[in-house]
Protein backbone atom coordinates (compact mmCIF):
# COMPACT_ATOMS: atom_id res chain seq x y z
CA UNK A 1 0.00 0.00 0.00
CA UNK A 2 1.34 3.63 -0.87
CA UNK A 3 2.09 5.56 2.34
CA UNK A 4 -0.20 8.29 2.81
CA UNK A 5 0.29 11.95 3.75
CA UNK A 6 -1.77 14.52 4.39
CA UNK A 7 -0.76 18.00 4.31
CA UNK A 8 -2.46 20.51 6.54
CA UNK A 9 -3.27 22.04 9.77
CA UNK A 10 -4.21 20.24 12.80
CA UNK A 11 -6.50 24.19 13.54
CA UNK A 12 -7.67 23.69 10.10
CA UNK A 13 -11.71 22.68 10.02
CA UNK A 14 -11.31 20.96 6.78
CA UNK A 15 -8.18 19.11 7.69
CA UNK A 16 -9.63 17.73 10.75
CA UNK A 17 -12.17 16.06 8.57
CA UNK A 18 -9.91 13.97 6.86
CA UNK A 19 -7.92 13.24 10.36
CA UNK A 20 -10.92 12.54 11.86
CA UNK A 21 -11.74 9.92 8.92
CA UNK A 22 -7.88 8.41 8.78
CA UNK A 23 -8.29 7.37 12.63
CA UNK A 24 -12.06 6.11 12.37
CA UNK A 25 -10.02 3.82 9.70
CA UNK A 26 -7.19 3.05 11.70
CA UNK A 27 -5.33 4.01 8.65
CA UNK A 28 -1.67 5.26 9.64
CA UNK A 29 -0.66 8.51 7.61
CA UNK A 30 2.34 10.64 7.82
CA UNK A 31 0.49 14.37 8.80
CA UNK A 32 2.81 17.13 7.20
CA UNK A 33 2.28 20.59 9.02
CA UNK A 34 1.44 23.47 6.20
CA UNK A 35 2.61 26.52 8.06
CA UNK A 36 -0.60 29.12 7.44
CA UNK A 37 0.65 31.87 9.23
CA UNK A 38 3.48 32.58 6.86
CA UNK A 39 1.01 31.72 4.07
CA UNK A 40 2.71 28.45 3.14
CA UNK A 41 -0.46 27.26 1.24
CA UNK A 42 -0.71 29.88 -0.73
CA UNK A 43 2.34 29.06 -2.30
CA UNK A 44 4.33 26.24 -4.30
CA UNK A 45 4.81 23.90 -3.67
CA UNK A 46 1.38 23.36 -1.72
CA UNK A 47 0.06 25.17 -5.44
CA UNK A 48 1.07 21.82 -7.02
CA UNK A 49 -1.37 19.93 -4.71
CA UNK A 50 -4.10 22.36 -4.75
CA UNK A 51 -4.74 25.38 -6.88
CA UNK A 52 -7.03 26.79 -4.84
CA UNK A 53 -4.14 27.21 -2.29
CA UNK A 54 -6.11 25.50 0.86
CA UNK A 55 -5.59 23.28 2.94
CA UNK A 56 -5.57 20.10 3.28
CA UNK A 57 -3.98 17.83 0.42
CA UNK A 58 -4.01 14.27 0.23
CA UNK A 59 -1.40 12.36 -1.24
CA UNK A 60 -1.34 8.37 -1.44
CA UNK A 61 1.22 7.19 -3.90
CA UNK A 62 0.84 9.17 -7.59
CA UNK A 63 -2.79 10.36 -6.48
CA UNK A 64 -2.97 13.47 -5.11
CA UNK A 65 -6.39 14.87 -3.97
CA UNK A 66 -8.16 17.99 -2.15
CA UNK A 67 -11.37 19.61 -0.96
CA UNK A 68 -11.57 17.40 2.45
CA UNK A 69 -15.10 16.09 2.32
CA UNK A 70 -13.77 14.63 -1.26
CA UNK A 71 -10.93 13.12 0.30
CA UNK A 72 -12.96 11.21 3.15
CA UNK A 73 -15.20 9.72 0.95
CA UNK A 74 -12.26 8.57 -1.12
CA UNK A 75 -10.58 6.88 2.41
CA UNK A 76 -14.18 5.58 3.66
CA UNK A 77 -14.48 3.80 0.14
CA UNK A 78 -11.11 2.46 -0.49
CA UNK A 79 -10.65 1.13 3.17
CA UNK A 80 -13.97 0.28 3.19
CA UNK A 81 -13.28 -3.02 5.22
CA UNK A 82 -10.89 -1.63 7.76
CA UNK A 83 -12.29 0.44 11.18
CA UNK A 84 -15.68 1.85 11.15
CA UNK A 85 -18.14 1.90 8.38
CA UNK A 86 -18.50 5.79 7.52
CA UNK A 87 -20.92 5.24 4.67
CA UNK A 88 -23.95 3.19 3.94
CA UNK A 89 -24.66 3.34 0.06
CA UNK A 90 -28.42 4.97 0.72
CA UNK A 91 -29.77 7.76 -1.14
CA UNK A 92 -30.60 9.44 2.09
CA UNK A 93 -27.08 9.05 3.60
CA UNK A 94 -26.32 11.67 0.00
CA UNK A 95 -28.74 14.29 0.96
CA UNK A 96 -27.68 14.84 4.62
CA UNK A 97 -24.19 15.21 3.15
CA UNK A 98 -25.41 18.02 1.06
CA UNK A 99 -27.30 19.66 3.72
CA UNK A 100 -24.35 19.72 5.86
CA UNK A 101 -22.17 21.52 2.79
CA UNK A 102 -25.38 23.81 1.58
CA UNK A 103 -26.74 24.51 5.55
CA UNK A 104 -24.70 23.80 8.45
CA UNK A 105 -21.69 24.66 7.33
CA UNK A 106 -21.98 28.34 5.80
CA UNK A 107 -23.77 29.49 9.20
CA UNK A 108 -21.12 27.73 11.41
CA UNK A 109 -17.98 28.53 9.97
CA UNK A 110 -18.90 32.16 10.13
CA UNK A 111 -19.97 31.73 13.27
CA UNK A 112 -16.38 30.45 14.16
CA UNK A 113 -14.41 32.48 12.09
CA UNK A 114 -16.34 35.61 14.11
CA UNK A 115 -16.09 34.05 17.59
CA UNK A 116 -13.14 31.86 17.66
CA UNK A 117 -10.66 32.73 14.86
CA UNK A 118 -10.92 37.03 14.79
CA UNK A 119 -10.25 37.42 18.33
CA UNK A 120 -7.56 34.68 17.96
CA UNK A 121 -6.17 37.28 15.05
CA UNK A 122 -6.32 39.91 17.26
CA UNK A 123 -9.49 41.00 15.13
CA UNK A 124 -12.83 42.14 16.35
CA UNK A 125 -16.17 39.96 16.57
CA UNK A 126 -18.75 41.35 14.04
CA UNK A 127 -22.31 41.33 16.66
CA UNK A 128 -24.40 41.97 13.49
CA UNK A 129 -23.07 38.73 11.51
CA UNK A 130 -23.10 36.65 14.60
CA UNK A 131 -26.57 37.69 14.92
CA UNK A 132 -27.57 36.98 11.39
CA UNK A 133 -25.46 33.59 11.17
CA UNK A 134 -27.33 32.29 14.64
CA UNK A 135 -30.93 32.86 13.03
CA UNK A 136 -29.18 30.70 9.85
CA UNK A 137 -27.92 27.86 12.40
CA UNK A 138 -31.34 28.38 14.08
CA UNK A 139 -33.05 27.00 11.10
CA UNK A 140 -30.95 24.29 10.83
CA UNK A 141 -30.84 22.96 14.19
CA UNK A 142 -34.32 23.01 14.24
CA UNK A 143 -34.57 20.49 11.36
CA UNK A 144 -31.72 18.31 12.81
CA UNK A 145 -34.00 18.04 16.07
CA UNK A 146 -36.82 16.70 14.22
CA UNK A 147 -34.21 14.61 12.03
CA UNK A 148 -32.82 13.27 15.08
CA UNK A 149 -36.19 11.98 16.57
CA UNK A 150 -36.69 9.50 13.79
CA UNK A 151 -32.98 8.41 13.20
CA UNK A 152 -30.12 8.07 15.47
CA UNK A 153 -27.82 10.01 13.69
CA UNK A 154 -28.15 12.43 11.15
CA UNK A 155 -27.33 9.98 7.83
CA UNK A 156 -29.13 6.91 9.28
CA UNK A 157 -29.07 4.77 12.02
CA UNK A 158 -24.98 4.17 12.10
CA UNK A 159 -22.82 7.13 12.44
CA UNK A 160 -21.73 7.90 9.09
CA UNK A 161 -19.13 10.68 7.08
CA UNK A 162 -22.28 13.14 7.60
CA UNK A 163 -22.28 13.59 11.32
CA UNK A 164 -17.97 12.77 11.37
CA UNK A 165 -18.01 16.17 8.65
CA UNK A 166 -20.14 18.47 11.52
CA UNK A 167 -17.37 17.82 14.01
CA UNK A 168 -14.92 20.51 13.61
CA UNK A 169 -17.10 23.17 13.56
CA UNK A 170 -19.23 21.72 16.31
CA UNK A 171 -16.36 21.56 18.29
CA UNK A 172 -15.59 25.16 17.39
CA UNK A 173 -18.96 26.71 18.47
CA UNK A 174 -18.70 24.92 21.61
CA UNK A 175 -16.67 26.83 23.07
CA UNK A 176 -18.90 30.24 21.98
CA UNK A 177 -21.76 31.31 23.27
CA UNK A 178 -23.37 29.93 20.23
CA UNK A 179 -23.58 26.75 22.75
CA UNK A 180 -26.68 27.98 23.65
CA UNK A 181 -28.67 27.09 20.52
CA UNK A 182 -27.09 23.31 20.65
CA UNK A 183 -27.70 22.98 24.36
CA UNK A 184 -31.49 23.95 23.94
CA UNK A 185 -31.91 21.01 21.70
CA UNK A 186 -31.80 17.41 23.58
CA UNK A 187 -31.56 15.24 20.70
CA UNK A 188 -28.52 17.73 19.05
CA UNK A 189 -27.29 17.97 22.15
CA UNK A 190 -27.68 14.04 22.80
CA UNK A 191 -25.83 13.49 19.09
CA UNK A 192 -23.04 16.14 19.86
CA UNK A 193 -22.20 14.51 23.05
CA UNK A 194 -22.21 11.03 21.33
CA UNK A 195 -20.13 12.05 18.06
CA UNK A 196 -17.84 14.35 20.09
CA UNK A 197 -16.76 11.32 22.30
CA UNK A 198 -15.41 8.89 19.74
CA UNK A 199 -11.80 7.93 20.55
CA UNK A 200 -11.08 8.89 16.97
CA UNK A 201 -12.17 12.56 17.60
CA UNK A 202 -9.97 12.71 21.16
CA UNK A 203 -6.98 12.01 18.89
CA UNK A 204 -7.35 14.65 16.26
CA UNK A 205 -7.98 16.97 18.86
CA UNK A 206 -4.59 15.61 20.88
CA UNK A 207 -2.73 16.50 17.76
CA UNK A 208 -3.35 20.42 18.33
CA UNK A 209 -0.98 19.99 21.54
CA UNK A 210 1.98 18.72 19.99
CA UNK B 1 -40.21 0.48 -11.71
CA UNK B 2 -41.75 3.20 -9.61
CA UNK B 3 -42.83 6.26 -11.27
CA UNK B 4 -40.71 9.57 -10.70
CA UNK B 5 -42.32 13.12 -9.77
CA UNK B 6 -39.90 15.85 -9.68
CA UNK B 7 -40.94 19.10 -7.58
CA UNK B 8 -39.30 22.07 -8.68
CA UNK B 9 -39.13 24.76 -11.44
CA UNK B 10 -38.10 25.02 -14.57
CA UNK B 11 -36.42 28.43 -13.37
CA UNK B 12 -34.29 26.88 -10.90
CA UNK B 13 -30.73 26.43 -11.29
CA UNK B 14 -30.92 23.82 -8.96
CA UNK B 15 -34.20 21.87 -10.20
CA UNK B 16 -32.27 22.14 -13.68
CA UNK B 17 -29.52 20.31 -12.45
CA UNK B 18 -31.78 17.39 -11.61
CA UNK B 19 -33.75 17.65 -14.88
CA UNK B 20 -31.17 17.62 -16.67
CA UNK B 21 -29.59 14.71 -15.18
CA UNK B 22 -33.17 12.51 -16.16
CA UNK B 23 -32.90 13.57 -20.23
CA UNK B 24 -29.58 12.49 -19.67
CA UNK B 25 -30.25 9.28 -18.44
CA UNK B 26 -33.18 9.34 -20.53
CA UNK B 27 -35.46 8.20 -17.74
CA UNK B 28 -39.09 8.89 -17.74
CA UNK B 29 -40.41 11.65 -15.07
CA UNK B 30 -43.71 13.36 -14.01
CA UNK B 31 -42.26 17.44 -13.58
CA UNK B 32 -44.53 18.76 -10.45
CA UNK B 33 -44.69 22.94 -10.74
CA UNK B 34 -43.88 24.39 -8.00
CA UNK B 35 -45.55 28.37 -7.46
CA UNK B 36 -42.08 29.86 -6.38
CA UNK B 37 -44.05 33.23 -6.38
CA UNK B 38 -46.63 32.59 -4.06
CA UNK B 39 -44.06 30.85 -1.61
CA UNK B 40 -45.61 27.23 -2.32
CA UNK B 41 -42.17 26.00 -1.78
CA UNK B 42 -42.36 27.18 2.34
CA UNK B 43 -45.63 25.75 3.07
CA UNK B 44 -47.31 22.50 3.35
CA UNK B 45 -47.33 19.97 1.79
CA UNK B 46 -43.88 21.07 0.02
CA UNK B 47 -42.05 20.87 3.46
CA UNK B 48 -42.93 17.69 4.14
CA UNK B 49 -40.93 17.29 1.18
CA UNK B 50 -38.03 19.06 1.84
CA UNK B 51 -37.93 20.72 5.49
CA UNK B 52 -35.26 23.22 4.28
CA UNK B 53 -38.54 24.24 1.66
CA UNK B 54 -36.26 24.48 -1.27
CA UNK B 55 -36.56 23.20 -4.98
CA UNK B 56 -36.42 20.62 -6.06
CA UNK B 57 -37.51 17.45 -3.84
CA UNK B 58 -37.76 14.15 -5.68
CA UNK B 59 -40.06 11.15 -5.52
CA UNK B 60 -39.55 7.52 -6.31
CA UNK B 61 -42.09 5.37 -5.12
CA UNK B 62 -41.74 5.97 -1.15
CA UNK B 63 -38.14 7.04 -1.30
CA UNK B 64 -37.93 11.27 -1.40
CA UNK B 65 -34.88 12.90 -1.73
CA UNK B 66 -34.26 16.68 -2.02
CA UNK B 67 -30.99 19.05 -2.16
CA UNK B 68 -30.29 18.68 -5.99
CA UNK B 69 -26.65 17.15 -5.98
CA UNK B 70 -27.61 14.03 -3.89
CA UNK B 71 -30.91 13.58 -6.64
CA UNK B 72 -28.35 13.74 -9.39
CA UNK B 73 -26.03 11.46 -7.83
CA UNK B 74 -28.75 9.03 -7.19
CA UNK B 75 -30.01 8.76 -10.85
CA UNK B 76 -26.66 8.17 -12.06
CA UNK B 77 -26.08 5.34 -9.39
CA UNK B 78 -29.91 4.18 -9.80
CA UNK B 79 -29.72 4.06 -13.90
CA UNK B 80 -26.32 3.74 -14.42
CA UNK B 81 -26.82 1.62 -17.73
CA UNK B 82 -29.64 3.60 -19.47
CA UNK B 83 -28.52 6.41 -21.81
CA UNK B 84 -25.13 8.55 -20.86
CA UNK B 85 -22.28 7.27 -18.11
CA UNK B 86 -22.13 10.12 -15.87
CA UNK B 87 -20.17 8.81 -13.28
CA UNK B 88 -16.45 7.20 -13.22
CA UNK B 89 -16.05 5.96 -9.71
CA UNK B 90 -13.06 7.68 -9.72
CA UNK B 91 -11.46 9.89 -6.32
CA UNK B 92 -10.88 12.90 -9.06
CA UNK B 93 -14.45 13.41 -9.89
CA UNK B 94 -15.20 13.65 -6.05
CA UNK B 95 -12.84 16.71 -6.23
CA UNK B 96 -13.73 18.26 -8.70
CA UNK B 97 -17.64 17.34 -7.63
CA UNK B 98 -16.81 19.17 -4.52
CA UNK B 99 -15.06 22.41 -6.43
CA UNK B 100 -18.43 22.94 -8.33
CA UNK B 101 -19.79 23.08 -4.63
CA UNK B 102 -17.41 25.35 -2.86
CA UNK B 103 -15.96 27.68 -5.48
CA UNK B 104 -17.96 27.97 -8.71
CA UNK B 105 -21.57 28.09 -7.15
CA UNK B 106 -20.68 30.59 -4.74
CA UNK B 107 -19.80 33.04 -6.85
CA UNK B 108 -21.48 31.89 -10.17
CA UNK B 109 -25.10 32.20 -8.25
CA UNK B 110 -24.60 35.49 -6.57
CA UNK B 111 -23.61 37.20 -9.89
CA UNK B 112 -26.66 35.56 -11.43
CA UNK B 113 -29.09 36.86 -8.48
CA UNK B 114 -27.37 40.63 -8.66
CA UNK B 115 -27.23 40.51 -12.87
CA UNK B 116 -30.74 38.16 -13.72
CA UNK B 117 -33.18 37.86 -10.88
CA UNK B 118 -32.67 41.11 -9.16
CA UNK B 119 -33.79 42.45 -12.27
CA UNK B 120 -36.06 40.03 -12.81
CA UNK B 121 -38.14 40.92 -9.58
CA UNK B 122 -37.88 44.67 -10.11
CA UNK B 123 -34.64 44.97 -7.67
CA UNK B 124 -31.51 46.81 -8.23
CA UNK B 125 -28.19 45.25 -8.80
CA UNK B 126 -25.39 45.95 -6.85
CA UNK B 127 -22.28 46.62 -8.92
CA UNK B 128 -19.76 46.57 -5.66
CA UNK B 129 -20.82 43.11 -5.37
CA UNK B 130 -20.75 41.79 -8.94
CA UNK B 131 -17.27 43.30 -9.07
CA UNK B 132 -16.14 41.45 -5.72
CA UNK B 133 -18.21 37.92 -7.33
CA UNK B 134 -16.61 38.52 -10.57
CA UNK B 135 -12.74 38.75 -8.80
CA UNK B 136 -13.64 35.46 -7.12
CA UNK B 137 -15.18 33.84 -10.00
CA UNK B 138 -11.60 34.62 -12.55
CA UNK B 139 -9.75 32.80 -9.58
CA UNK B 140 -11.74 29.76 -10.17
CA UNK B 141 -11.74 30.18 -13.87
CA UNK B 142 -7.97 30.76 -14.67
CA UNK B 143 -7.83 26.99 -12.08
CA UNK B 144 -10.34 25.67 -14.87
CA UNK B 145 -8.40 26.85 -17.79
CA UNK B 146 -5.37 25.37 -16.43
CA UNK B 147 -7.28 22.08 -15.48
CA UNK B 148 -9.00 22.06 -18.90
CA UNK B 149 -6.10 22.56 -20.81
CA UNK B 150 -4.91 18.64 -19.10
CA UNK B 151 -8.45 17.45 -19.40
CA UNK B 152 -11.37 17.43 -21.85
CA UNK B 153 -13.49 17.89 -19.28
CA UNK B 154 -13.49 19.34 -15.22
CA UNK B 155 -14.16 15.73 -13.86
CA UNK B 156 -12.04 14.16 -16.10
CA UNK B 157 -11.44 12.97 -20.03
CA UNK B 158 -15.46 11.98 -20.04
CA UNK B 159 -18.48 14.49 -19.21
CA UNK B 160 -19.71 13.78 -15.92
CA UNK B 161 -22.20 14.90 -13.42
CA UNK B 162 -19.30 17.56 -12.56
CA UNK B 163 -20.01 19.19 -15.50
CA UNK B 164 -23.64 19.13 -15.79
CA UNK B 165 -23.69 20.72 -12.52
CA UNK B 166 -22.24 23.90 -13.55
CA UNK B 167 -24.66 24.03 -16.48
CA UNK B 168 -27.44 26.13 -14.86
CA UNK B 169 -25.62 28.83 -13.19
CA UNK B 170 -23.25 29.29 -16.61
CA UNK B 171 -26.52 29.70 -18.45
CA UNK B 172 -27.66 32.21 -16.26
CA UNK B 173 -24.11 34.07 -16.88
CA UNK B 174 -24.15 33.75 -20.93
CA UNK B 175 -27.11 36.24 -20.58
CA UNK B 176 -24.85 39.01 -18.35
CA UNK B 177 -21.88 40.84 -18.99
CA UNK B 178 -20.18 38.56 -16.86
CA UNK B 179 -20.11 36.58 -20.34
CA UNK B 180 -16.69 38.39 -20.68
CA UNK B 181 -14.82 36.87 -18.18
CA UNK B 182 -15.90 32.93 -20.02
CA UNK B 183 -15.01 34.39 -23.64
CA UNK B 184 -11.84 35.26 -22.87
CA UNK B 185 -10.58 32.06 -21.86
CA UNK B 186 -10.01 29.84 -24.88
CA UNK B 187 -10.49 26.02 -22.80
CA UNK B 188 -13.33 27.83 -20.89
CA UNK B 189 -15.31 29.10 -23.89
CA UNK B 190 -14.84 25.75 -25.83
CA UNK B 191 -15.88 23.59 -22.96
CA UNK B 192 -18.98 25.91 -22.45
CA UNK B 193 -20.23 25.27 -26.13
CA UNK B 194 -19.86 21.59 -25.80
CA UNK B 195 -21.80 21.33 -22.66
CA UNK B 196 -24.30 23.68 -23.29
CA UNK B 197 -24.53 22.14 -26.54
CA UNK B 198 -25.91 18.92 -25.56
CA UNK B 199 -29.71 17.89 -26.72
CA UNK B 200 -30.21 17.03 -22.81
CA UNK B 201 -29.47 20.64 -21.95
CA UNK B 202 -31.72 21.56 -24.70
CA UNK B 203 -35.06 20.06 -23.47
CA UNK B 204 -34.29 21.53 -20.02
CA UNK B 205 -34.13 24.83 -21.80
CA UNK B 206 -37.78 23.86 -23.58
CA UNK B 207 -39.09 23.69 -20.40
CA UNK B 208 -38.94 27.23 -19.76
CA UNK B 209 -41.13 27.75 -22.86
CA UNK B 210 -44.59 26.09 -21.65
Amino acid sequence: MAAIKVHGSPFSTASQRVFATLYEKDVDFEFVNVDMRTGEHKKEPFLSLNPFGQVPAYQEGDLTLFESRAITDHIAQKFASKGAQLVTGEAEMKVWLQVEINHFEPASSQLGWEQVFKPMFGMTTDPAAVEANEAKLTKVLDVYEARLSKSKYLGGDQFTLVDLHHLPNLQCLIGTPTKKLLDSRPKVSAWIADITGRPAWAKVLAMQKH
